[in-house]
């Protein structure tokens, strides 16, 4: 990439949005732009440097940026593209940060305007705490990143697209379809979240249980500490998957129960020896 | 503690022992004997100078120490505190680093010698691979240890041995009950590893998911990466505990399952709002 006034407009200076002003900074393609409902958030953005200028409304910034990376929670990311669908400059790139694909690439690619390109990403990098405050260029370094082309995407800009992901510490980047996305993304990443909410709720105990554990229950319950509002659209739009792996898992977990119970010790070794050989071969 | 020949068998020279011969050795109270049936990992313990020397055979190393730390799997504890009661030196403090405690205690309790004062403890500190070339001292670094005493324990030998899992680095000791014991570490650690084998043997994806996951799915597996035969004694010693507690959890996970088919928004906000404020309040 050695494109020069290549402007960029971020869209929600949250914590993923400002970690990608803050790395889309050094890169010095152009001029970065925050667009967010909170001044507050634009300000310390300016403050911090990691933003060229703040705007509330949209259409100035829009007008003027060749790439638009949309963070915001799923649902508002269709209603941002529709609400300014005149406003984006022509033959500009729209991407966004949604962890479901499906249903919006669906929903956005119908109203899009001709000449716009929306190339649909997923950054597999987050934090259990939220707001600008938490963003850093670590977020990214060595994350996974999943790109789900559709064939009105242009080869070149999905290159652009990769090539910056690569530049700002993105490790993999993967291709799969839409489809292949939500089905991957609510085993890797949903089923976890559901799990880990489920342990810290099951809690029963009347200790303050950090003083009693290993690593083990601290690890598994780390992404406990989750935003609500953002996982509940995720878990809903996903539900089909969803729900079929926590059926899968619920399978699981009752079989090893009864294995504990019957004693069966076969069962059991051969249960946890064919779990720690497929951990073990995990990239 | 300031005392001088104070010597010390180490019992099973695995990860376990291994990393409390490191330690130990550090202090400098005196001899460290290593007793393990296997010759190979005697001689390597001997090569590293964190043992003094090594027994295949425990009677001459037992006679002359003053402590005695078992580092072998639950069952064999009993066996071999029974095979070798005439071989402990008088007054000779024992302990042991098992994670279950009720039935071990009182069958041990039960054959012990008068003089002998057998003190169980429970590092909570462990890896995902076994054996000596795994061991470290940092194993132990600032990880919790649970002490279950009993009244047949001398207060002097319970700070003695307080004493020596500080220095070697551990940060909070807790004093429970055995029954406490066994119904703590069923949640705080036997639930999470039911868990993560179960997790990873939900996956029917055609992919190689590592490539596919943010830290979630890596964190809430890594334990998954199991010792079998040690955890198959452990699941079905404290079965009692574990089986009512993989049940709350086959609760929970249910009802949040049930919010997600009905999209109940304000229970599954409620529902992760909860386990978000108790994680954090967690030490």
């Amino acid at each position: 990439m050695d494109k020069i006034d290549f402007n960029i407009s971020i869209v929600g200076i949250g914590l993923i949005g400002g970690s990608y002003a803050m790395s889309l900074k050094e890169l010095s393609l152009g001029k970065i732009y925050g667009i967010d409902i909170d001044e507050k958030a634009l300000e310390d953005a300016e403050t911090m440097g990691i933003i060229d200028k703040g705007y509330v409304s949209p259409e100035i910034p829009l007008k003027d940026s060749d790439l638009v990376i949309i963070c915001l929670y799923p649902k508002s990311v269709k209603k941002f593209v529709m609400d300014n669908i005149d406003n984006f400059k022509t033959g500009a790139i729209i991407t966004d940060v949604t962890g479901v694909k499906t249903k919006i690439l669906d929903e956005i690619n119908y109203g899009l305007r001709e000449d716009l390109d929306f190339i649909f990403g997923h950054p597999m990098a987050g934090r259990e705490e939220k707001g600008l405050k938490f963003s850093s260029k670590e977020v990214f370094k060595g994350a996974n990143y999943i790109i789900t082309p559709t064939n009105r995407n242009k080869c070149e800009n999905i290159k652009l697209i990769e090539d910056i992901i690569k530049k700002i510490g993105f490790k993999n980047i993967m291709t799969v379809t839409p489809e292949e996305h939500d089905k991957i993304i609510s085993f890797t990443s949903q089923l976890p979240h559901v799990i880990a909410v489920s342990l810290v709720n099951s809690n029963n105990l009347d200790f303050d249980i950090g003083l009693f554990t290993g690593d083990s229950y601290r690890e598994l319950t780390r992404i406990a500490q989750i935003n609500s509002e953002l996982w509940t659209e995720l878990f809903i739009e996903n539900k089909i998957n969803l729900i079929k792996d926590i059926e899968i898992f619920e399978e699981n977990i009752k079989k090893f129960k009864e294995a504990i119970i019957k004693e069966d010790r076969e069962m059991l070794i051969k249960s946890m020896d064919n779990a720690r050989k497929r951990r073990k071969e995990m990239s």
